[in-house]
């Protein structure tokens, strides 16, 4: 195997991770989660739906909650290309890899294609969405962490080699990633369009599932106050991992598990990564037992994530043994 | 049992928690740990002693860091008194509860008095120290997580109550303890003088040892940075416990072990406690498995302390039984 | 003239600075200042009066505003003493100095004193007042700022020297004073109770008049948000001076006028002052255009104040020439 | 006049702002004020220049001050293509404009173009550079306020209109402008490739003349300790504006003079602007009397620029009339 190179010119432009749609069995928790405590900006909501934006998001939602009485599932993950033209290509490379698109219509979207990627995830891409002010100085509406926008996503692959190099040929950089000390057998891998480590990360396990949507959050003392908002609201144990620092990617960051378990993370500490000359960063797998700081996370962490509608589960070929906070406490009492 | 009330007026005036004395076995990794990673100003230093003290502070020294070929310990703990009156009142006070007093010459402070407390723990009380300039706003010797000042001490002891009793004796304000539910049985004691929640903190356990040296910092962010440094300089796993939210007590804080052991916590966010109007805050042992968010520390943050240089330790009449990490995992995978 | 030093024992135990009571024209206005924007807890609320505390506060009041109809003005400080023995002795002390007392009922406080200190001052002494919850970690009722408690007042005297006399002959100590360079002319005095560098401070100018209320904010971050918030909720020009750092007292500072031309400052970074070897830190009064960074107060910031209630304001000897941003541009355009 | 609007597809792929190069009399003053107060990493060294990048950077160099006798100038300002071929690509672009281009040989970067634009901007385009480590989490080197990156320059020139019209031929977006109300004459105009709201800025006045570089800081704190650590390091009165909040682009910002005069921005707090739905804002010049908080910058700030080595400087037909501190200081006494 080897490490995947981002196509250039990419066949289509993708420019951003954009939003993802969850299910919810109760929009008034999802609400008291996501609006009240973490500061959400309601941008619509319907009888069965939720439209959320960060505070800076210009555009119309970049988290939409769905009613729903089933399992609460990832209905699809979203990204931007840039024009309609873009759209147009993308179906057609799409169409040449064997994925079948869908043109579907989409509230407050644009033309928007659903398709699911070579690893089973089901994406839906759209050029344009209706436009949202700019809450990113009405300071009058910040709330708890104040989340500022969208960054990334996380999926949970059997096939992250697979993965990585669907997401290189449709141009994606990769930035860091995880391999197999002394082999090139990726068990984690960073992809970007936008130019800072992430869009979308692929992490080895039992998938596609949606480990987390990642959140910007202005300041370190975000982090930390997003902590004490959940624990004043109800939300404490909420929290599942952190407020830690990551090795790779090096963000500060908080995971909160909503309502319905779906996972998000906090994070603040990107970097731009923009220029032709700049090498993936390459991790050993045996560093996750060397954090900077902080405890490992949690079993549940590695283990839980959110199926997306429809798609069937499979198994990696070989189970991972990812180093837990309960392996870490066995070793070191 | 009942819980005491502060003697008013003070049979002396005590001000405030002042230093510790500790020994440890290499000057050369306490400095890598203290001044170079946490930031502590070095007031004087000798082939055998460290004087460090924190950015605020115009005393010589609030940590003093003895080299000792034996097991690391804690010399004494140090109180101020407010003029030479007081000593020779503390004396008296002393001598007529049966302890008996040693006044003794130690470098940069002025008369000093050697007394163990009721439960035996080894206390230094001076007036006056030597001065040196406050670095408060030079912002050119700021580091790390720039401590400003030591705040409290946390001693294990298996009779909290007593020593409550004895500190209450001395003029000490009850700001908050823990009580077991249904009972006054206190496990945890807050006792102030300085008029912010705690000079001296006593916990139930095998003791007396010393559990921990608290020094403040400016603002949460510093919490953080204290993380990330100590990862940068190679002491990520002295953080052992944090960064989280103490429910009793309210504040911030990040639990690091130095080189030989002795732990020191970093906090910020106390409050004014000065009124005679304020009761102190209840707590049941059973809040504990119940904090706002964030894990609970790992069993040896309870069980690990400093010994008391020549103290042995005793045993409380029943063991504790904290919720330690290791149970919370347990009881939710 | 000489610095005047701290009266030990003090005549009677003052604890600290406690509270203020200003008339305002529109307590809507004021409390959209005051509650909806810089984040004031509302205790209790009558037709004609507005009781308010910081966040850490468990005293009923640190900020009692009054409708009136007429100029709005300071009816008086508030300052607390330990005891009600306190307050007999403060009665005492204050008839020998020939200052007429009144023991009045004021609503949430214990028996309350009435008196005008040695410059005029309408001064106001309990020694209990209701309780109210602490808000210190109650997040979901942060706002802005997030103010934790009242710190000091400043005075505009024409009478520095003599109120310095009159204060340290209460027990309050000088922690930090501003001279005429080359004499012990003293143009600003800090003096303290509580063990920080300020509880009250007098500064040169036609008075006595009230020239701030300063109230604490926990963290840098808080003194820039209060300008953004300020800014969004349409008080941006309430902004006077600030955000900067003091050069005397050190405090990073921002000043705001209420919608009655109150001045408030918030701040953080205070030292603790407690030792009794600590001398008064002196500074020349042409220091004052030497600042560490930022701009000189405009002039207004030096010429205007609240009056007290009923209290005519007297000229200095000599009017003073502060080194205001005016000057500042004038000179170094 | 009209708002112009992106060339798309661009000629050719710029990729963002990317570096400076100064002009300074004296290397070590230099020296002492971007690395040793306000924290910048030395790439390299020799004894005429030294070559220094942010944090995060893993270029070699966004800043390079070589030292010269003569009036210290802004040689060029640097920009990034994606590939070689963007280079050939703009070469012809520009010939084609009648813009003479010279492939140059500038040490640590690729093969570079020397070429002014439109309004005579010095400008060197690179699609490589050596690397260097980025130290974004190396917290060890952190220093002062922690200059993260490079993400802008603002250029003075009588010809805001010329210079829009000629970087929108080249791809660039404008993310937000400022006319005189009631037309579309342009008076500051926001243009980015990064997709966040500038890489270039134009301002009317005489020109065109460097206004200043911008580098970001990760946390609003930073902004204030950038203050205090110039104030700590003797370069407080070198702190020209701020810190306060723009208007037009949102920002938290402090402007600093360097020793030669040259002006730096830090500034946080920008946001994403990658979608093609986004229309830029527009700002009525009379806007900029109502800024959200914070005093208008000084006379000097509108007036005072580097010069372009070897570029004359044109004025304006008209001369500007910007609302400086002063006018407002007498327009509100």
């Amino acid at each position: 195997m080897s490490i995947p190179r981002a196509a250039y010119p990419a066949p289509f432009n993708t420019t951003r991770a954009s939003h993802a749609v969850l299910t919810v069995r109760d929009l008034g928790q999802s609400r008291a989660f996501y609006v009240d405590t973490m500061g959400f900006v309601v941008s619509d909501e319907t009888a069965d739906t939720i439209y959320l934006r960060g505070l800076e998001e210009a555009c119309h939602h970049s988290l939409v909650l769905k009613r729903a009485t089933a399992e609460p599932v990832c209905e699809r993950i979203g990204l931007r290309v840039y024009t309609e033209d873009d759209l147009d290509k993308a179906k057609s490379h799409f169409e040449r890899a064997g994925l079948p698109v869908k043109r579907v219509n989409v509230p407050h979207q644009g033309t928007t294609l659903h398709v699911a990627d070579a690893v089973g995830t089901p994406l839906e891409l759209c050029a344009t969405m209706a436009t949202q002010p700019r809450m990113v100085v009405q300071f009058q509406v910040f709330k708890g962490p104040c989340p500022h926008r969208l960054d990334h996503f996380q999926i949970i692959t059997p096939e992250v080699q697979r993965a990585s190099e669907f997401y290189a040929g449709m141009g994606f950089r990769l930035s860091e990633y995880i391999a197999v000390d002394g082999t090139d057998d990726l068990v984690f891998v960073f992809l970007q369009r936008k130019g800072n480590p992430h869009d979308i990360v692929f992490a080895g396990g039992p998938g596609p599932r949606l480990h987390h949507v990642a959140f910007t959050v202005p300041d370190a003392q975000h982090i930390i106050h997003a902590c004490d908002i959940a624990g004043s609201h109800g939300f404490g144990t909420n929290l599942e991992h952190g407020p830690a620092r990551h090795g790779p990617g090096h963000a500060l960051f908080a995971y909160f598990r909503d309502p319905d378990g779906h996972r998000i993370e906090l994070f603040n500490t990107h970097y731009q990564m923009m220029d032709i000359e700049n090498e993936p960063v390459r991790w050993n797998l045996s560093y996750m037992r060397n954090r900077p700081w902080g405890l490992p996370p949690r079993a549940r962490w590695f283990k839980e994530a959110s199926p997306f509608a429809g798609v069937a589960s499979r198994e990696p070929p070989h189970p991972g043994a990812p180093f837990t906070l309960e392996k870490f406490l066995a070793e070191c009492p």
